[in-house]
């Protein structure tokens, strides 16, 4: 921990592209005081399919971008580069850094009654086998199954999140999942929430839907709190500068395609017309 | 164009991914003695719902790679990128470039009986108007049907071309170039022919459908001729140094994930088992 921190500073949060504004939004909800600096890599989407070297070196150029917005926090709003990236990322910097996966195992561990979970993310995320690494260091007793589902992202963006073609590959999907046994379902993917409904009715009432933005904007408040970064609260008329004023969010992108505004328009609760483009590959990513 | 090329030089073929391949396979079909540089830009695919400045970033930092490489000419082997850069790297290199968008219009102008002609592509390629500026030139009075299918691709890189699902994607986007009364249809995105047998059924016999990928290295072998700058043939026992050894295939890509080399291994006849990853992003696109 850097000394001297800027409890007001802001905090920054990056995705592969738009499914991290889910975690955006978790966190604006549980924490409106706070500033955000929100980066989408939309210029190399998707990070699914992707090595982990070359998510390692994409998360490192974005660290490095988010640094020169004087950042207090880091959160890795992105399964799939959390999976490969948020060990290396959290060792090179002093400030605290968060993934999406730790606090997605947690709910699931809380949650399960069988000890059997199922996992639904990239193909990145699920070779990675971190959700069953970090499932089994919680409790060696769980059974894990994984299952990789490249086309939910598409499907997702192509706007088909209650249609029937969604629905048919998701039985797909999920049908080992099932006969596994599975009481836990972790959403692994940042655009998977999106898919709950339908994900609700493939799976049936008794399967428990875990989603990890809920959990991570709740960690990070834990250790905000804990750190006491955080920020200062806003009241109608502050007595410091600036401190009535709404909270900040930046939003920032490596490619300016419309499809990003209308995602993140359809996702949070007003318009990001302020949306910059930026030369991702220009951050070296040095530590 | 550059004095004293050498003819013997390979050729630079470049895509987002892994669709060029088809491309490239069809100029190992048709001039089997030349020498190939593959480049896929599997770190930054796809490109089809990227914007036009950064799809043309990320072609001049490929075509300054390939130069390094001492190519004697440019395929740009994907449809988005010749739609977006073809027209600025054709102005800024001293060898010949060629895209795969006019080879695909001609032989649909040549086609089409009652001037209706539908193009199925990327939402780049579509948005661009490239398809429909080309045909215009070639005859003011044809009438263009433009559908953008993002879908295809991943479908097709889950391997689902023969499948039911994807039938039913494709009765979905082409419904309207139906109700148009179109008698030839471009396949504009170089994944696409992969889906050929299922898109006849879709479409039915009587519509003509047009393969760039083919087109592209029959123009590319008329150029290189007219230019002489055929590679020499190679003879069983070649009286020149190396001219008696078979053509040299080289494939470079950005991301080394498993995925590149099982679909090239599924669209080559051989198995391309020496892919090398190269830092695409350390080549400045400078002109």
């Amino acid at each position: 921990m850097a000394d001297g921190m800027d409890r007001n500073a802001p905090i920054g949060v990056f995705d592969s592209g738009i499914g991290g504004l889910t975690v955006a939004r978790e966190i604006m909800r549980q924490m409106p005081d706070e500033n955000i600096v929100y980066f989408g890599d939309t210029a190399r989407v998707p990070y699914g399919n992707k090595s982990k070297a070359t998510i390692l070196r994409f998360s490192r150029q974005i660290v490095s971008f988010l640094r020169t917005k004087q950042v207090k926090a880091i959160v890795i709003a992105c399964n799939t580069a959390s999976a490969h990236a948020l060990e290396a990322i959290e060792k090179e910097q002093d400030i605290p850094v968060l993934g999406v996966i730790k606090a997605g195992a947690y709910t699931a561990a809380r949650a399960t009654a069988n000890g059997r979970i199922g996992v639904i993310a990239t193909r990145g995320t699920i070779d990675s086998g971190v959700y069953e690494q970090v499932l089994r260091d919680l409790n060696p007793g769980f059974q894990i199954f994984g299952k990789a589902c490249p086309l939910f992202v598409p499907l997702v963006e192509e706007g088909l999140t209650h249609d029937f073609i969604t629905e048919e590959i998701a039985r797909r999907y999920v049908k080992d999942l099932q006969y596994k046994g599975i009481d836990t379902l972790i959403l692994g993917c940042t655009h998977y929430p999106l898919l709950r409904t339908l994900l609700r009715k493939v799976m049936g009432e008794e399967v428990a839907l875990v989603n990890p933005a809920y959990e991570t904007a709740v960690e990070l408040k834990a250790l905000l709190t804990q750190k006491g970064l955080c920020h200062a609260p806003r009241m109608l008329s502050g007595a410091e500068e600036g401190l009535g004023a709404p909270a900040s969010y930046r939003f920032y992108v490596s490619d300016l395609a419309a499809q990003f505004q209308e995602f993140a328009n359809s996702i949070l609760p007003y318009d990001v017309a302020g949306t910059e483009q930026i030369d991702i590959e220009e951050y070296g990513g040095s530590h």
